[in-house]
């Protein structure tokens, strides 16, 4: 005897495996996690005929209170976890197998299709050009989504937010605008109305949608109800430009012309050009060898940083650079040499 | 009649969704990728038996060779094409679609159980604290893999590496040794014999295998065949310290005290750590106004450097420290104060 827990993929029943279908079978009885994610009323409808008396609906947090409860059956007969996507894919179920294990329950994993891999795939987005997703949360604070964008962005990386599905689920004008508020209060210039994404809605549902536009754009669309979704991307292969304008309706001259705004590197550049003006510029008060040196350091340590920024190395470019300017400042402070920046 | 572009999971029975069954009743031809992944014995029997003379084993690269065939066949009866995994997930068949939405034949994409987010959720890791992922490619330079777990392991976040399917497939063993070559060629103390890393083998078959330990312990293991994939741990959270213990039989002491290598925040510490001790130690020879107002404007970067890097801001605490580290240099070079770095 054991407890099943089971991936019930995208929502629609296309994405019930044969081993779901197997496991549901052998069990008496099936609690279905009904808050965690979506799924489609013909699912729904299908998991109650086949299921009968068998099916159990979990509202609200109550699987996880219910827990021990659910676990003292699994001893004495096969007892079955549905839910929707992929198990773990939450962090709200990994504690059952734990407790699971400690009870010394037997236990079997089955995964399904999940949005974190499945809205990759659709947009022909490139995999390994993705970095750290994150969930957009109804209340508390919207920043951290924001830092994850500037971070990946940083690196020419793409972010998939999800969009909290409690309570009938955020919606993409929503996301939106709580990030562009953001935006608004730390003013780093990473979105703004024109700035570049993709919504997607209802994957593997009959209702899919995925639009790609600017934000602008994608405030004004009426949407089908959740599960929303958002990816902001970050630097585009031709491939993936070549796709997002043929096989999802993007249009051309924005997508072309889009490049993910980088702040540290964008700001690393501006200290660069703005010290070797200053090395241009700048008036010696005292001609000496000391003087002479220490202007020359600056210098290399200025061309050095540039080859850093052009290879990609930040911070390298980033320590040099501060380094000259010290160098400079520590000059001028005492006298041996004027400037402004 | 349409092209159908079909998802087939991790790669054993279980993970045939009904959506794929439905499609391959209907299509006369099936042509089975089995060049970007591997599927069980069990399912490709089963495969046979189920389309007889309709399947089509596509081996190497003549998928693609053989598009505009398949294609063309397509405009008159409904052909599929059955990827392990998500059709997508690897980016060789993006370009399937292009093409077809270009000469007009329709298509329907189905997801299947991908390693992406299987790997993942089976290890109780939370989603949300994987950075990007990579391929590991048999021939050619793994610097690029290495550089992706240093720049996750800079941020906290784990790293999903995946193994060349080429050949037979990558083994875990061949892959640590050459993370461990790349290791002595850079020196960066991102990897050595003790770090902790994640073997998977075989996701979702029946030779599935998980293994939690030290790249030592992990290069001795005898591992079932591909497909391997490995986990190299960032920041962890207590939850997940704890499913790698109790589900993956991980060591305690290992894992309880496993800290992912941070080389530019340990770098930037350093620095502000030498410079402390720099402001403590030097010999001021000219006792004026302005050599103390640069050494006051340098203690001050000094700790604000300290406080962007207590709160993770690494960019801003690099760049204040070595601003601070100019600013000593350029007054030592001329003369005004004496010490070592």
């Amino acid at each position: 005897m054991a407890l099943y827990i089971l991936g019930l993929g995208l929502g629609s029943l296309d994405y019930v495996t044969l081993g779901v279908l197997n496991r549901l079978k052998m069990c008496s009885e099936v609690y279905l996690d009904s808050y965690t994610s979506f799924i489609s009323r013909e699912l729904l409808e299908w998991l109650e005929k086949e299921l009968g008396e068998k099916l159990k609906i979990a509202v609200r947090k109550n699987l996880e209170d219910n827990i021990d409860e659910i676990l003292e059956k699994a001893v004495h007969r096969n007892v079955a976890i549905l839910v929707p996507g992929d198990p773990f894919i939450a962090t709200t179920h990994i504690s059952i197998i734990v407790k699971a294990r400690e009870k010394k329950v037997d236990y079997e994993i089955l995964h399904g299709v999940s949005a974190y891999s499945a809205a990759p795939s659709i947009t022909g987005l490139h995999i390994y050009k993705f970095g750290r997703t994150i969930t957009l949360p109804r209340e508390g604070d919207p920043k951290e989504v924001y830092r994850v964008i500037q971070d990946n962005m940083e690196k020419g990386l793409h972010t998939l937010i999800l969009l909290d599905t409690a309570d009938g689920g955020l919606t993409i004008p929503e996301a939106l605008i709580k990030l562009l508020s953001v935006e608004e209060s730390l003013g780093r210039k990473i979105l703004n109305e024109d700035s570049l994404a993709i919504a997607l809605v209802s994957l593997g549902m009959s209702n899919q949608l995925i639009k790609v536009g600017t934000i602008r754009e994608l405030l004004s669309v009426e949407y089908p109800p959740p599960p929303h979704m958002l990816i902001f991307p970050g630097e585009l292969h031709f491939t993936e430009i070549e796709i997002l304008i043929k096989i999802h309706g993007a249009r051309e001259d924005i997508v072309r012309k889009y490049r993910p705004p980088r702040y540290e590197k964008d700001r690393t550049l501006n200290y660069i050009t703005k010290t070797r003006r200053v090395l241009k510029e700048l008036k010696i008060n005292e001609d000496s060898k000391h003087v002479k040196d220490v202007l020359e350091i600056a210098e290399s340590y200025v061309e050095d940083s540039y080859s850093y920024w052009s290879s990609g190395e930040i911070y390298n470019a980033l320590a040099t650079i501060a380094y000259a300017e010290g160098l400079l400042d520590g000059l001028r402070i005492v006298g041996k040499i004027s400037f402004k920046w």
